[in-house]
């Protein structure tokens, strides 16, 4: 297959967990159907980095061996440095799909803003290359992945054959069920909501106090039944399609009475 | 005015050029004549760490000392890990305004993904408290801040006035120009945009592979009149409405299909 590869579609597949992570191998046998695939992942855990890239040290790649037909390698780095080392020093020309993950753990709602997987997807989107990042509810190194393969066969062959529009990626995720069965598929909203009660503080042997970020999700929309939210509770896979582009449109009309400043200064606000 | 600060408002100050970073003293500069200023901000430079968490470490924070009234902590994490830290350790009420900056370089169009400073804002917008990111053209640690006083203070006001909608921050970048004048303030939209040839590639004294990032801006919308982009480009200081929600409402119905999936599996995908 290799020798012919200009005709075969090629597959960029990445994740925040590392390069030894089992839903990264998910993810290969999910993608594996659809064309060549090469990995670049991070050397070590990257959760939460979001869209984090390395500038103060230096990043090294390193290509591992595999008894199968995937090229694999690592870098020492976050999920969007090895989105861009693949596309830099890897990849020869634009791959037809990215895929990132499968996350241990949930990003739906606004865990997607601190998210290496969906920064990955979002950095390939950049690229303009169909992206998706897979997640499932399951923080667990041992998590089992087997029932998100067939959904994620499906959902990585819409994406082929239609693709997405153009600064939009997707962002899947795959609720933990009793029976390892899913309902469906919900194409929802992000739900909206936050973190509390975000440190447990502790004294170290020197008397020094110090903090680990912990905290619980705080759904501020508990009764919607649009949003992924209410989808993965429902034991639906949901997915949600995501924009680069942050822009808030309705806003900018709300906001527009900033452009009639026209000569500051109100020298009266220094005084206040 | 510290004994009486149930009525004066509280704004939390934060950044991700670290403590010692002139435009962090240039935006307390332009919010203390609106209340109770409060700084916690990173111990270290953090530019391109996005919305990144610390969980692999603690954190720590420190009060430093001050010859005016202003409370000042740093912090050995993230801008997000700092605005976090406030939230839970520092400030016992929500605070009337976040401000993050003033950056040493553009966070317009798509940079915003990367930047520590923004994602300081829209973690401020995740605690419902109006936010601001604001960033100056110039990377320089010697940058002069001196024309973004007047023109950040009429900003301030106007939000500290007219509030923004709930979920929405704003994206303010303030352009260098040769007298040092603005022409006015442009409400715009992100540019669309990507970043180019990103690896300088290098060889360490044993003879080993490394890579600095860096790279160029490439402007997909060169032609665009209502961009930030364009705006800086012409002088003027760039405002985008910045959402916390990542969703595409009209690709949620161009890909409503995937919904249709209810009998995976294709046999044949596995054979391809």
């Amino acid at each position: 297959m290799q020798n012919n590869n200009k005709t075969i579609p090629t597959i960029l597949v990445t994740n925040d967990d590392g390069i030894h992570a089992k839903g990264l191998e998910a993810l290969i046998e999910i993608v594996k159907p659809f064309g060549k695939v090469i990995v670049v992942a991070p050397e070590e855990g990257n959760s939460g980095m979001s869209h984090a890239i390395t500038i103060k040290h230096p990043l090294r790649i390193r290509k591992h061996k595999r008894n199968d037909d995937v090229d694999f390698y690592s870098v020492n780095g976050t999920p969007v440095d090895c989105v861009k080392m693949a596309m830099n020093q890897v990849i020869k020309s634009t791959p037809n799909l990215l895929v990132s993950g499968i996350n241990h753990g949930s990003n739906s709602s606004v865990s997607i803003l601190y998210s290496g997987t969906m920064a990955a997807a979002l950095e390939g989107c950049l690229y303009g290359i169909p992206s998706i990042g897979f997640s499932l509810l399951d923080y667990l190194p041992t998590a089992n992945f087997e029932p998100t393969i067939v959904w994620g066969q499906e959902i990585v062959n819409i994406v082929v054959t239609n693709g997405l529009t153009k600064g939009t990626c997707l962002n899947v995720n795959f609720p933990v069920t009793e029976n390892g069965q899913y309902n469906g598929i919900k194409v929802c909203r992000q739900n909206m909501g936050t973190w509390r009660e975000e440190f447990e503080k502790r004294t170290d042997p020197r008397g020094q106090e110090y903090f680990w970020l912990t905290g619980y999700f705080l759904n501020e929309e508990p009764n919607a039944t649009d949003t992924d939210e209410f989808a993965l509770a429902n034991g639906y896979v949901s997915v949600v399609p995501v924009s680069i582009d942050l822009t808030n449109y309705s806003e900018m009309k709300r906001i527009s009475g900033l452009e009639n400043i026209s000569s500051p200064f109100q020298n009266e606000l220094k005084n206040k």
